[in-house]
């Protein structure tokens, strides 16, 4: 670790260049105009703004927005050390929380140790999905690949032949988050089996 | 537009897939391993991640790090029409101010009317550069290709033949919204020269 003018921000400066690892980090989702996968840096920012933008529809009482945004530009970092598990992957859900967790405590350990706990405990909140920030966090998580494969004529979910009722599983924590979002997301699925995007259930029987 | 279940939601739903093109506007920065230039989203993400981590150094009264996530998280956005400027582009300046106002009303007004002025409003702030908040983001933002810069071997200065000087004119914003943060860069830029990652002031002579 390179040395500066005190050991606080020679952490914080190591940390800052540890995490743009985040950006070579591939996700199943294409960008929109289908050029290339999505990264999960940029997945982060988005979705970000996704929860800027869809606020109204959380219910009530609302989430605190602020802590929403640091959960979803914290969440994917630990990425960096265990890779991009997909949604539809059980067998690499096996061993995700066990590499997670230690993925976050090297990262968020590379900070001065207040910092350290408090982003860790950042991280823990959106896991654990107790909070009504972490729930509206996570929704949105699962609902912006959605729209990507919706945009991208449902590339991913052919490529991997997916059906409509994993995607509602998937979605599933949406459904107490937001009746409104919920409700998009339904009839965004039930467009895209119209428009062969999406293997309706039957297909997979 | 495609239409959903009410006007606002289509609205908001066309806006995120919009600004999903933030993905393919390419900065004269390179990612940190040097394997190719970043992407302004995945910017966007890192600034405002590196504006959690360095908020401690930002002086007295301490600025609101909410509003600056959001400032961090939209300043950008304009650029999806308007492109990004380089940073030594003088010519490129000229007309910056007129290219993004445009961008701006394009792009915020895709947003329901409250939300647009909303936004519009935060990019104005931005821009504007008088509250401590985006005095803070901004000299982040500037901080940012510094750090990538260095941590990549000077690969955008050398390309560029950037001297010292020019580097720390731009860092300028920096230097009353952080002493530490400020001298922190001047170390960075003192190392650099040192390591010929920079051109000294007295090569430009």
């Amino acid at each position: 670790m390179e040395q500066w003018s005190n050991e606080r921000l020679s952490r914080q400066i190591a940390f800052i260049t540890e995490i743009d690892k985040l950006k070579t980090v591939l996700r199943h989702s294409y960008l929109m105009d289908g050029s290339r996968r999505e990264n999960t840096a940029e997945h982060s920012w988005h979705v970000s703004v996704i929860a800027m933008a869809l606020l109204e529809h959380a219910g009530d009482p609302a989430p605190d927005l602020n802590r929403v945004i640091k959960l979803l530009l914290l969440h994917d970092l630990v990425e960096i050390d265990a890779g991009d598990t997909f949604a539809y992957d059980d067998k690499g859900y096996a061993d995700k929380e066990e590499r997670e967790n230690a993925a976050a405590r090297r990262l968020f350990g590379i900070l001065p140790d207040d910092q350290r706990d408090e982003w860790l405990a950042l991280w823990r909140e959106f896991e654990d999905g107790v909070t009504i920030e972490s729930r509206y966090a996570a929704a949105l998580d699962r609902l912006h690949p959605v729209i990507h494969n919706y945009y991208t004529g449902g590339v991913s979910w052919k490529k991997n032949g997916i059906v409509r009722a994993q995607v509602i599983r998937r979605l599933d924590p949406l459904r107490t988050v937001s009746e409104p979002l919920w409700h998009f997301a339904l009839d965004m699925l039930e467009r895209a089996v119209a428009l062969g995007l999406l293997l309706d259930d039957e297909a997979a029987e």
